[in-house]
């Protein structure tokens, strides 16, 4: 049975990565064919031609137009997925029509309702707007992981990691000392786990990002709204710098580090990654520091995780893991995900029926 | 269940690639032995050593004085695939043979029966004689392709796919707009579909090898007689030239593309193809276009069928393609050999019993 | 079903390959960390941190003052197998072990026990002590074999493969020719196969080894105690030369070739190979010409057996092998695994259970 959770709203590509040229890209299992049309507006749709099934993505299909031409017999679709043109006659079937996929470009993410499109309900949406707002400056990459979208869950939800895994870019003594707070929010479906560190090292991904010189208050707030959207809001700031009543914080310097997390099969999975700031809005050094650091960082994990897949992969039936205080979010997270999955009927279809 | 037709014959090789040295080819998901003896004749058995499965084909398995040795422990076998010799005895078991397999060569084909060696009937192998007359000259490959043999059929069927996948070599736009025409011939065991275009551009295929300037009348008559062998006759004329009421046709160029589409396993299919001509016999320069232009045609039917195998591999139960009336011929096919498969008793060995 | 019989000791490495650093190597389909104490002590435990099974051989997991630090989240355990650490909190859980597994370093081997630890029983290690014995030198080395490890039962069971598979190394045409006497010792667990040649070819890789100029008497005498240890006690001597009655052999060589056969996985095998002589002790050359033509030998091995895992993967249910004197041996080798195998429990875990 799956473990993808079905009727969500999952990150597709970021928008930059779509013009108007065929794109595919396999989301919860189901091959789509995005494009942009010469309007603008991101479509979705099933990649795979309605009568031979072969992949509108796949060369020589083209896009001419705003009119998708399967290159294997010539079948021509519009952007409502209508089929407009058969090879050999000149009445085209009624049903021929590839299925469409309800799309919402914002916060710069192209994001895609996978199940009923009947459902699909764009308010739903969890926001990040700084990844595209001023007075913010982002970050990003894309990096294919052979792991289970549930272990990049796992791996997000506990930063205790970070000092083993990430020692040397992001990860100190103190974050694996330092007890967390955990917060689930049934009605909101949202995860959150806060670690404040008052009196830390300072690790080299902040430190030569921020110039901060010394120990620093460095706060770690974790907001998880399952299945895709991980935010990290961390807040690094010179030692006994506390935010005003007011809310306003202009000691400190504000990361807002963000995943989104959408399983490319069920065991494999598209690890988008993004890293905004409010500093240093126009250093390119930083940013490229930035990028580069968390790339690696990124990296490490899908190193890790790609590990973990395969030894799962050849485990005994009911093995058992040990959890323990740090693992109470990703615990949470996973009750959260497996009533999601649950809340797809039993005997539901592996593949949209529209 | 298997998808391939037993009971039938199949083309295992070219005649030429077969001579007196140890020569193997998995058939119909069977691991067959092939060798030409030193009086000339092709002989095939099942490429297992008795004894202990090695298969007689790998080194240091060796083919001396028209015995084959098995390279592990020396089990030794005559042309009819009685065992003559073991290790450590004198004595051979009875039961020691190699199970053979009727081969028949003809039209410059190695033809093998795969099934109940007692049904083979050589008079049901469909014939190809240009292949190897007098009067013709033929070019010729083998591709492996990486899916299923129906997926070859589909796609030899319906020529309309010559003007998307092989726009620029045999495609025009006439292709897929002509209409065709589709007969079936149960007792015969053939498809045939023709489409004739009239009055058509000439792609780069015919323009090179025939010298014709301008527009031309192109005939495609299909001969499918399932499952193995596919015929195109094709033929080149000025517009206007029809063959005479005597069937001579001296204006006329005829090709004959010739298929041996032949299962290597359940999902890839051994791709045979020949390009016989009635002109410019002698002619290497147009010898050389012609191979070197229809291998280019091939590798895209291939690279396009081993992407429908890798989706199919994917796609959900069920799935639905859509047909029209191009692919009137294809679904005939289709038909036949659902008829063929179901020939096979439900509780029919995977392997021969012989 | 698995073929591989649990509750018995398996070579799991030679003693010079683990140190004071973390080593990995799956057994009978376990993945096991071993590791030698500062102390000199080796100890096996499972592979993966009981947290979230991060393989703790895995870097950056390491080894530090003898305890092993998980390179996920930081779970440090002793030589013992208990957890010493956890992220996070000062209570470690009582029930944080890694499953230690039963090991017995001896003869230069490291045998670890694969089952109930309960039943480990250190008496039934077979013993080869020449091959850390004075007046012995020993080669040695480990190849991959991606075959499952009956298949290199039946190889060294029946020798008389050397002709064909090895000959111009240690095969000639006696060997094939001999008959073989076998004896099956079961209460003591053992199969052994006898074939004296008297009147022999000297093969190259007893005439450099040895020096000896013509023809010789060539004694292979089997001992086989399944699972894991087979020896080859092999007697190269000048034609008519026999053993003293005291058992004294003074113008005989001798040569004990040692295999430990041990499961990797269900279908691929550590293959163990050791030459042991008591001739021309100090010789670098003679050690250095024995063990490249072993290993060339051992390799042709490895070739044949990776078709047959391969041949076997895609044969029909139900294919018969035919079997004759040559293979008495390996017939009884087989009976004595089966029972073995029948002895766990039919609903016996995957898995050990501790």
């Amino acid at each position: 049975m799956s473990t993808i959770p079905r009727n969500q709203w999952y990150v597709a590509a970021y928008g930059s990565e779509i013009s108007n040229e065929l794109f595919a890209r396999r989301i919860c299992d189901e091959p789509i064919l995005f494009w942009r049309t010469a309007e603008g507006t991101v479509v979705a749709h099933a990649d795979r031609c309605v009568h031979r099934r072969f992949p509108l993505s796949q060369a020589p299909s083209r896009l001419v137009d705003d009119k998708v031409i399967c290159g294997y017999h010539g079948f021509t679709y519009g952007s409502d997925g209508r089929c407009v043109a058969v090879p050999g006659q000149t009445k085209v079937p009624r049903t021929a029509r590839l299925a469409p996929y309800p799309v919402v470009e914002v916060d710069s993410l192209v994001w895609v309702w996978i199940g009923d499109p009947a459902l699909a309900d764009e308010s739903r949406i969890p926001r990040a707007s700084y990844l595209d707002a001023p007075g913010w400056t982002t970050v990003r990459g894309l990096e294919p992981l052979a792991a289970r979208f549930s272990l990049l869950v796992d791996n997000l939800l506990d930063l205790s990691h970070e000092t083993y895994l990430h020692g040397g870019y992001i990860g100190t003594p103190e974050v694996a000392s330092t007890p967390i707070t955990t917060e689930v929010d049934d009605d909101a479906g949202a995860v959150y786990v806060s670690r404040h560190m008052d009196d830390a090292e300072c690790p080299p991904f902040y430190r030569e990002s921020t110039g901060l010189q010394g120990r620093i208050a460095r706060w770690q707030d974790i907001e998880y709204t399952p299945p895709c959207l991980y935010k990290l809001h961390s807040r690094i700031a010179p030692v006994g710098s506390v935010p005003n009543p007011d809310g306003s914080d202009p000691d400190a310097f504000h990361v807002e580090v963000v995943y989104a997390i959408t399983p490319e099969t069920e065991h494999s999975t598209h690890d988008f990654w993004m890293v905004a700031r409010d500093f240093a809005l126009d250093d390119d050094g930083v940013s490229a520091f930035l990028a580069e650091n968390n790339r690696t960082v990124v990296l490490q994990d899908v190193e890790a995780l790609d590990v973990l897949e395969r030894v799962i992969a050849t485990e005994p039936a009911g093995y058992q893991e040990l959890s323990i205080n740090i693992d109470t979010g990703g615990l949470a997270a996973r009750r959260m995900l497996a009533r999601m999955v649950g809340e797809t009927p039993r005997n539901a279809p592996a593949a949209p029926v529209r």
